[in-house]
């Protein structure tokens, strides 16, 4: 499928479309962009209802028109397409492995990064959770998710000191990891901990990517 | 992989261990299982902790001792091993597609009646959470949750007025989403509501599949 075909929904801020663009830049894969304006709320525009009607981005459009939404199906698609280098792995029992440690890092990182700011930034008042319906922002559940983003940040460490990457070599688990810290130190004020010292080291090898850029 | 090489650590009660039963029922897979007993808490136990140190069920360990936990990372090692009759997908786009359902499934229904649950059992106090950590319960939490559930019905029932299976075509997607329905109807008392007749119809559908009994 020529690359030309598809055309990728995305906010240059949101850290949900920077785990898609890292996963394009690794592939070396340079999909048409076209960002879509949070602050002005434009993903509530009818327009791009219609593309996503949960009104979150990112959105993968391919050449048939059919919308992809939520990260992880985004990437399977570019995978299924586009092999080479593999980052979900190349084989079953990698794959599954690579499926496991990228949903921890979804769920235990960047997942409570995500409860933490939308339960207690002022501008997601009524708006706690991404998606179509209107929640209430609960100010003791921000509090629990900065409790497990710390958390996460110890159990990481302990991981990253017994291997290289977090799924043993380089993968979209890190490109979740990598996402989240840096979220979690812009957006909580919680950068790594000092003494976590194989976490920052794996921080700043992955951070040297040209995709963590995109 | 002859399936006698495989074990899977489930429990019988467990909502998560269900997706995986029911999953391996509609490849005609008899992988032999290992019932780890919750209500004696035998998930904290260093034998399981071993296995999975999330201390949470179910788990695949396959011919060479790798541990797989988290369903769709089962799954996953399942149909790329036994890729028949397809459950994921049979090509990129409907792999794509079958990731999202089944995803939104899992975070807009089953996820919200896990937190309901876990929330306001008097059992699971301070274990909010399932995992390693101790996370105190929020009440609030297990009221926004209900609701959330509520969405999901209507959400869902929308969806199935238009086509006859979550993502099209029977799939994974449909496993997840009848096992929350049927955990939302024993664990927090919300049956389908009558008035959702797609959804209803979907789900005598699904449910008189053999695989929905194992």
């Amino acid at each position: 499928m020529p690359i030309a075909t598809l055309k990728l929904y995305h906010s240059p801020s949101s850290p949900n479309s920077r785990r898609v663009r890292a996963f394009l830049d690794e592939k070396n894969l340079p999909i048409p962009l076209v960002a879509i304006d949070l602050a002005a709320k434009e993903q509530f525009s009818q327009a791009y209802r219609a593309i996503n009607p949960r009104s979150v981005v990112p959105t993968l459009v391919i050449d048939d028109g059919t919308a992809i939404g939520e990260v992880p199906a985004i990437w399977r698609f570019i995978e299924e397409s586009y092999p080479e280098p593999p980052l979900l792995g190349s084989n079953p029992k990698e794959k599954a492995l690579i499926t496991m440690w990228e949903r921890r890092m979804e769920l235990e990182g960047f997942a409570a990064v995500m409860e933490a700011v939308r339960n207690a930034v002022p501008g997601l008042k009524g708006r706690a959770l991404a998606g179509p319906h209107a929640y209430e922002q609960i100010p003791a559940l921000a509090e629990r998710s900065r409790q497990r983003v710390q958390d996460f940040y110890v159990d990481l460490n302990a991981r990253l000191s017994a291997v290289p990457f977090v799924a043993g070599a380089f993968s979209a688990a890190d490109i979740t990891a990598a996402v989240t810290v840096d979220f979690a130190t812009k957006a909580i004020d919680m950068p790594i901990p000092v003494a976590l010292t194989a976490l920052r080291r794996w921080h700043e090898k992955v951070s040297a990517r040209p995709g963590m850029a995109a």
